[in-house]
């Protein structure tokens, strides 16, 4: 699988006591089903993330541009100095942390939860979507990011 | 989720009757866990992979290079002359269809089925993998096909 490539994003809930943001870099961000609108992502149990996850009703997917590679950086370290790092942000919707400056942003509602193996498996549906406008999408393969180039054509 | 960016893999697998390959073209192709190592993916109910999915014990997941962009729109489409169509297969392991001249391809038994609105999400387990050297992924973000650009560092 470090052969395939998937778009970055940053996905923040609050911990079960409410008071801490927390967030993490996922690339395992997955669209399910458009009706409802739902999307999938993995997270470690054993990370802070992982544990505000198994109770977590809501939080927030960003996407990030491909000028933030260090938003994703930050995110992919423990620890809660990530909140304090190269992105802003303010309590967003359903009290979930908002970053600034992303591609696109969505809040979503916790669904189904699922542990395979070390993971806890999120499906959550999107309740409200924003795109900001201009920027494109930082993706992540084998070990580096990317940007996109060439288009293709496509549906 | 049309801004966010995914590798693009053609699943591939049997009919329950066992007698005719199917094969989608997949956009939600992900990792899960790498402990065992399971990926996940999103193929709708009422196609005939969908329907295949809901039984098939194992299949093939096959990442395309860059230049596949024609496979990739051939697996898009329904009808069972995507197989007659730009790439050349052969029955391979479990008795599912293998593509030629991919940039990886892993053999995945099914572990857990969920359906999912209009969808089935289907996790299965990597049973053996396979990369072939050179090529680039292609990948898929808002409608077109692109291709990887500017190494930004990372991990």
């Amino acid at each position: 699988m470090r052969q395939h490539a998937a778009g970055v994003a940053v996905i923040t809930t609050r911990t079960a006591r409410g008071d801490e943001p927390v967030g993490f870099c996922a690339t395992s961000l997955n669209s399910v089903t458009l009706d409802p609108p739902t999307v999938s992502f993995a997270v470690a149990t054993g990370s802070t993330s992982g544990a505000a996850w198994l109770t977590a009703a809501h939080g927030i997917v960003h996407l990030l541009r491909s000028d933030q590679t260090a938003v994703a950086s930050a995110f992919a370290r423990t620890g809660p100095e990530k909140f304090a790092g190269p992105v802003g942000w303010r309590w967003g919707p359903h009290g979930a942390p908002l970053l600034d400056g992303v591609l696109a942003w969505m809040v979503v509602r916790t669904r189904i939860r699922l542990v395979v193996g070390d993971h806890l498996l999120v499906l959550a549906e999107v309740q409200e979507c924003v795109v900001e406008p201009g920027g494109a999408p930082l993706v992540y393969c084998d070990g580096r990011f990317h940007g996109l180039s060439g288009l293709f054509g496509g549906s």
